[in-house]
């Protein structure tokens, strides 16, 4: 187990209260007062999460909106945000762009922090939300006979990131200004077994959830909406789109637009099958986070 | 004004939901289902929070202590935390240490965020609480008679600091490993009419709480309880010592040990008063967040 691993798994046993689903589930669920509250926090880091130079405007309107994308999975409304903030280059179109995106989601900024620092630029969200419905979907919810399904195509978010890498005229805005579905997912959470968002490509989440509903997951690799029909694995295995993944009990009526790409089986010999063949190990699936 | 300063502005201007009291308050204030909620978060960056070098142990008790210090300030009772980490050295130091913080204070670990990048480490965290007493207190509630108090000496983390960086054997424990004060906090937030931590120095935080609540603040240096008495002025603009400052109505009685070192007055010429010389301007008492 590597360095990172150990502490990946330290902060695990450290955070085993209740309250504490899981440091991978993106967020924790808070029971305050009669309420639920859903919490999580995400870090961007200049150079890892963004490429230097990019639109600070652009930064800020990821920031909230994966996070957001996180409460969208949990079926929550947003209540505010709290941001870490080191100051630096072109705070102004940063500001701007937290306007906008506070704006478009009509969340309210809390409060927060701003530190000078030195090289390489880190921000932090945490963002707050109250549940909709409870019980809260889960990653680990996904029963044998359901369906998986996908709230829109993957792939977008991949031609955006080649158009701003490669400074062509293509629109870049589904990898520079993700959507978070948080109607969809509030129109979701009473219906699906297991409800995550796509952040790190198709193929790694549903990975992800199959492992922890201890359950297989068969996806039917030409059922998948994608942006580039030429490169459909490099959409099933590119992040970043934000769609919601979900599984639901057969005949289930859905009340939103969304394509069942796959099913759910009993756990069998891998965790993933893509068109019949299985996927074993994680490693290579999607983007792993560092 | 500065960039910085124009940013921060324009921050205060977004924070402008009833929710956000003030991004400098350090507290965000949320009625949810029946119950107040305080939220705060930190950030800690090497090299401008921390000495590149430092024991990560102690940056991570550091980081959890001073976001509960926030909420101690707000007679809050923590609920939970949530990290945001980039990975680096001696992560098994700040995993054991954030550990022993969070067990001391009993405060669940609730999840968070794991990133990997290079140069300057920064960690965020963000701290839950909820209201023991309503209304929250505040800054701005000091009122013409009061007396100010605080809950214990400063200057032990001055002295602590000098200590680490001249490599002394003098104990540096004030400035590693701070303590929270919960506890005293929830005893005061029913008696107090404004209360805060001393982070930053207690003249510059004496001098925010004045402008706060529009009065003058009037300090007898010689009443202040001091680390070393040769170097009484070092001690009282020195932060970190997390000291909770709190002004009383006068003839209110204590269940808790403290200080009396001042007297709130109607606003005068300045909104502090040291021995009865007056300090205009806030640069130069403390430690300026930048």
């Amino acid at each position: 187990m590597s360095r990172e691993a150990a502490f990946i798994a330290g902060l695990r046993q450290l955070a085993s209260h209740p309250a504490a689903r899981n440091l991978d589930d993106d967020c924790a669920v808070l029971e305050v007062g009669g309420e639920t509250l859903i919490l999580t926090h995400d870090m961007l880091v200049e150079g890892t999460h963004y490429l230097p130079g990019a639109d600070m405007a652009d930064v800020a309107w990821k920031l909230v909106a994966t996070n957001l994308s996180d409460l969208a999975a949990k079926g929550a409304e947003p209540l505010g945000v709290l941001l870490g903030h080191m100051l630096g280059d072109n705070d102004a179109a940063f500001l701007a762009g937290l306007a906008e995106v506070l704006a478009h989601y009509n969340v309210p900024l809390l409060g927060g922090d701003t530190v000078s620092g030195t090289g390489p630029r880190a921000h932090g969200l945490t963002a707050i939300g109250r549940a909709t419905y409870t019980p809260v979907p889960t990653r680990s919810g996904a029963q044998n006979g359901d369906g998986l399904w996908i709230t829109g195509p993957v792939g977008d978010a991949m031609l955006g990131f080649e158009a701003l890498r490669d400074g062509t005229s293509a629109d870049h805005t589904a990898y520079s200004r993700p959507m978070a579905l948080l109607a969809q997912g509030q129109a979701l959470a009473p219906l699906v077994t297991a409800m995550m968002d796509v952040s790190d490509g198709l193929l790694l989440d549903a990975f992800r959830l199959a492992e922890a509903s201890g359950v297989s997951i068969a996806i039917e690799s030409e059922a998948v909406p994608v942006a580039d029909v030429a490169r459909r694995l490099d959409c099933l295995r590119w992040g970043d789109d934000y769609q919601l993944l979900f599984t639901l009990p057969p005949r289930c009526r859905l009340a939103i637009s969304a394509t069942r790409i796959g099913t759910v089986e009993a756990r069998g010999f891998a965790p993933l099958f893509l068109d019949g063949e299985p996927l074993v190990n994680a490693e290579g699936l999607g983007f792993q986070h560092g």
